[in-house]
This record gives structure tokens, C-alpha cells and sequence, in this order.
């Protein structure tokens, strides 16, 4: 038997420290749902926190799922621009159900140990090259999706993690060139059944990483034109309404740039590929006592 | 700069006893293309080493991928069947190019120290619980595609496999129910970077195995009912013609039916999803001393 994780418990925001909630011109691409709608549609995100105008009725020849919109490049990506500029309706938050930015990517990267004060609180030297694991595509869930605590695991923790999107295919990317293959940011949390990590599977992270449910992504793709600097971002993210985790980009030990130059040595990058970048600290496997998530069955008044 | 392994260097061959390159009645699935074709399609390979008949030829509305092939499940395996029945014009072997039977697949799950005699060669016990480990869906190639070397490397290896290829999306799926959920079988090659796998990235086994190209698939999705016992069949790799892996799937310690319900506990198994079921004994890095695979440059005559 699974067990929902209560939607609330488990919250996770990522922002620059300039969009406080109001409507704006940053380029928020998301997948989203409505009941008038059939099957997942591309839209904008209204600023962070505001409703959904639908890129497909604005231009009806546009793809219906973000890799296809990625694979079409600056072709797609003006005409939401266009969209953007012009004054289109905007469906209210609360008539829409977002969806993962991103599904069914060839590719979920993730980088372990990769915030200098994560690696401080586990007392652990500082990477010399990156460490890389990943989740299977099948993890991935929308952003307010439910996390299913498997009765697999004891030991669910939190890891929220700021997400690189590929735009464009590359094999041997230069750092220097790196953002040139970045169509954008998003939020993402690596939630981790630490058994399954630490002590199972003859210690190969894949399994503790992967279990349904445990990628929640979104809910908008930030196109990297909006984001002034993406290591220096605020990150955070909340249990029950308490802050757990609390720290900066800045403390990224490779930076964007330097993990797609390392990744692409191995495999070839996709439009739609995610890399998550690393967790800051704050995690549960780490406080004294350890902390995991567990069902919530509290009254609450929301 | 790449280098590209010489074609022959490295094949690999798995087969029923009973089939030895004569045409049958077998359904094996192909993905290929063709010169005179615009872009992949699915067809049915006429016995273990025979042409291809055109499967989209025969039912211009089956779809032109495998993965959503079987996504269709009764339905299009059914015009498959009657394919396999008629009377059809067979494309001559050297007028194709085979491709992998499936690409884009959602996972490539991978089995590591799954045969009984690969464990007696690195003297380490029997495992207890499957280990589980991925490449990414961006490391398949074609059976007969050039395998690359990297320059990262130093320590590619071979790794002769079979392959299970998922027909049916599951979850929580019993051993006694899991053949439900195979369409069927093909062979893999899980080339390692032994470097990689195990002296570096923080001696997760991703990255070593992960490289492009490293999952070589094929040529044919052989069926379940065209399979008389999965674990029963021999399978061995050939390095420049000499065999250097020569075993038989009854070696196995998890068989199909428990690896499929082992892996179905953490993550929704999807049509196309791919499971290499471990290797046999004699792979390069365990012999004395190690040998690895390197550009060939020596004539030969063939």
C-alpha cells in the first residue's frame, strides 16, 4: 500500500530575490491542464504565482509537450515571445493544474555534493570533479503533485535543487559555450529514500533516488534571458511550512557551466535533458537526531 | 578526437540452440532503415540473419517506432502476426540498416553481478538482492554501429547481456505475473569504462557505462513466445572473432520474473523500458592481466 504525502508537507521555492509574486515579463514556460482542455498544453506562467495563458490557442501549430517546443529551438521560442509582448487572456491559477515543465526528458543528471556548506554539514572534503547519478524520467511529477512515501523506505528526505534545462543537442560543450545550450532554470527536488542510498543496492545511489513520485519539477521553466545570475539565487525549501533547507546558489562548487562542459564528456545533451545540481544543507539524514518525512495526519485549516 | 572501435571488433551473439540462421516462424522485431525509405521503420528480420520485411509497407498506419509499437500492445503485435504469416517481399540484408529495436525507451535498467560464474571470477558472493544500476536511453546504438573509444577512458570492456524488453506498464508487479508485462527479448552490450565504474565519479557506476554508444541493442526484439526458456539459452561475445564470454542465461541468479518484480517496487515500468540482465564470466578487467578494448589497426582479410 502507498501512502500520500500530504500536498503541504513538502514545498519547495526557488526565486530571485526580484520576483516577489507579481505579475511580470520573465519568460515562465509550463505544461499544464484545464478542464475545458484535452491532454497537456504549453503555456506561460502569469509572473511567479499569477495564472496560465495558453501558448497553444495563441498559436495552434506549436507542439503540446516542452521537449518537442525545446527540439524547435528559437523557432518556437519567438513565437512565445510574441506571446509574452502581446495582451492574450490569462487563465486564473486556480482553473489550471500544472504540470511537470518538463516530461519524458531522454535524460535526469544529478550532481551529488554539490553545495560547499552541504559538504560542510556531512564533514566531507569539497568534490575535486563532479559527482554524477541520476533518477529515471519515471520520478518526475508536477510541482504540487503528491510524494508517495513508499513502504519500501524508513528514511524519505528532502533535497531541493535548482535545475539547468538543455536546449539544444551537444557533445564536448565548452564551459565558455555551455550557456548557449541552456534554454533555462527550474525547481526541482531530488527527494531521497537514504536506506536505499546509503545502505542498499551494493551503495549505488539509483534506487534511493528514483522510486515514483520522488522528482517534483516546476511548475515554470524560467528561459535563462530572465534570470540575471544563476548563481546568486535564493534557494529554500519548507516542511509543514517550516524552512528546512536555506542557502544561495553562489554556494554551487561547479556552476552551471562547468557541469554541462563535464557531463557532455560522457554522453551527448538532448533539448528537454535536466540536470539537477545539488542539494544545500538542511537535509534530514544529517540533523542530530536524523529527521525524515513522514504522514502527516495533523488537522490543519487551509 | 573519438575513435571509432573497427566494426568487427567487438560482436556479440546470443541464441536459442535452435536457431541457427535458418529462416523460422519466429517473430523477431526490428528497427531499420533503408535507402530508399525517409526515416526508421519497424519490420520483422526473416529468421536470425535474414532480410526484412516491411512492417509499415504491410499496414501503413502502425506507428514507425518500437516503443510506440508496443505501446499499442494486442493490437498492432496482432498485424505483426499476420505480417509474420503472408507471403511478403523480403528486403535483402545488405539493403538495410538495422538499427537498435528500440531507442528512446524511458529507462535502461541494468543488473550488475547477475551471474552465478561472473561472481565466481571476481570471488565475491552470490548478491542477496538484485544491484541495480542505469545507462542513459542516449548510449543505445545500432547492433552493427561502430562502438567509440573515448579518450576519457583507458578501460573500455566488454559485457555480453540479455535483454528484456518491457510490453506493458506496471507497478508492484508480482514474479508469477511478470511475463505479462515482457514483449520479449533481445541482446545487449553494456561496454564499460572500467576507469570510470570503478576508481571514479564517487565510485557511482553510471558514468562508466554511460558513455555514447556504450548499450549496442540487437538486431531483433525476439518475442516471449517465440523464446522456448529465456534462461535457457546460450549467450557469448566474440572479440576479433575469438570468443572471450561463452556462458548460458541458466546462470542467472535473478531470473527475469524477479528482476522485473524487484525493479517494479521503486518505478512504473513503461512499454519500451529496457532490462540488461547482467554478464557472464570472462570480461576484460578481471583477467591476468586486464585486457581492454583498443583501436584495431592490424590487416585482415575479410
Amino acid at each position: 500500500m502507498l501512502f500520500p504525502v500530504r500536498r503541504r508537507l513538502l514545498t519547495a521555492l526557488l526565486q530571485a530575490q526580484h520576483w516577489p509574486f507579481q505579475p511580470s515579463r520573465d519568460m515562465r514556460l509550463v505544461q499544464f491542464q484545464a478542464p475545458h482542455l484535452t491532454g497537456p498544453h504549453l503555456g506561460l506562467e502569469s509572473g511567479n504565482g499569477g495564472g496560465v495563458i495558453n501558448l497553444n490557442a495563441f498559436d495552434p501549430t506549436l507542439p503540446k509537450t516542452m521537449v518537442e517546443f525545446l527540439e524547435q529551438g528559437e523557432s518556437t521560442l519567438s513565437v512565445a515571445r510574441r506571446a509574452l509582448a502581446a495582451q492574450l487572456p490569462v487563465l486564473p491559477r486556480t482553473e489550471v493544474t500544472f504540470l511537470a515543465p518538463v516530461t519524458r526528458p531522454d535524460k535526469v543528471v544529478c550532481v551529488g555534493m554539490n553545495y560547499v556548506d552541504h559538504c560542510k554539514e556531512q564533514n566531507v572534503p569539497v568534490p575535486k570533479e563532479p559527482i554524477i547519478f541520476s533518477k529515471f524520467a519515471s520520478s518526475i511529477v508536477g510541482p504540487y503533485d503528491e510524494v508517495i512515501l513508499p513502504p519500501e523506505s524508513q528514511e524519505v528526505d528532502w533535497e531541493v535543487e535548482l535545475a539547468v534545462v538543455i536546449g539544444k543537442k551537444g557533445k564536448h560543450i565548452k564551459a565558455t559555450d555551455a550557456m548557449a545550450y541552456v534554454a533555462g532554470f527550474t525547481v526541482a527536488h531530488d527527494v531521497s529514500a537514504r536506506d536505499w542510498q546509503m545502505r542498499r543496492n551494493g551503495r549505488q545511489w539509483l534506487l534511493g533516488k528514483t522510486f515514483d513520485t520522488f522528482c517534483p519539477l516546476g511548475p515554470a521553466l524560467v528561459t535563462k534571458d530572465s534570470v540575471a545570475d544563476p548563481h546568486n539565487l535564493k534557494i529554500c525549501c519548507r516542511v509543514n511550512g517550516e524552512v528546512v533547507q536555506s542557502s544561495n546558489t553562489s554556494q554551487m562548487v561547479f556552476k552551471t557551466e562547468e557541469l554541462i562542459a563535464w557531463v557532455s564528456q560522457f554522453v551527448t545533451l538532448y533539448p528537454g535533458d535536466i540536470i539537477l545540481t545539488g542539494t544545500p544543507p538542511g537535509v534530514g539524514v544529517f540533523r542530530k537526531p536524523p529527521v525524515f518525512l513522514k504522514i502527516c495526519v495533523c488537522q490543519t485549516k487551509d
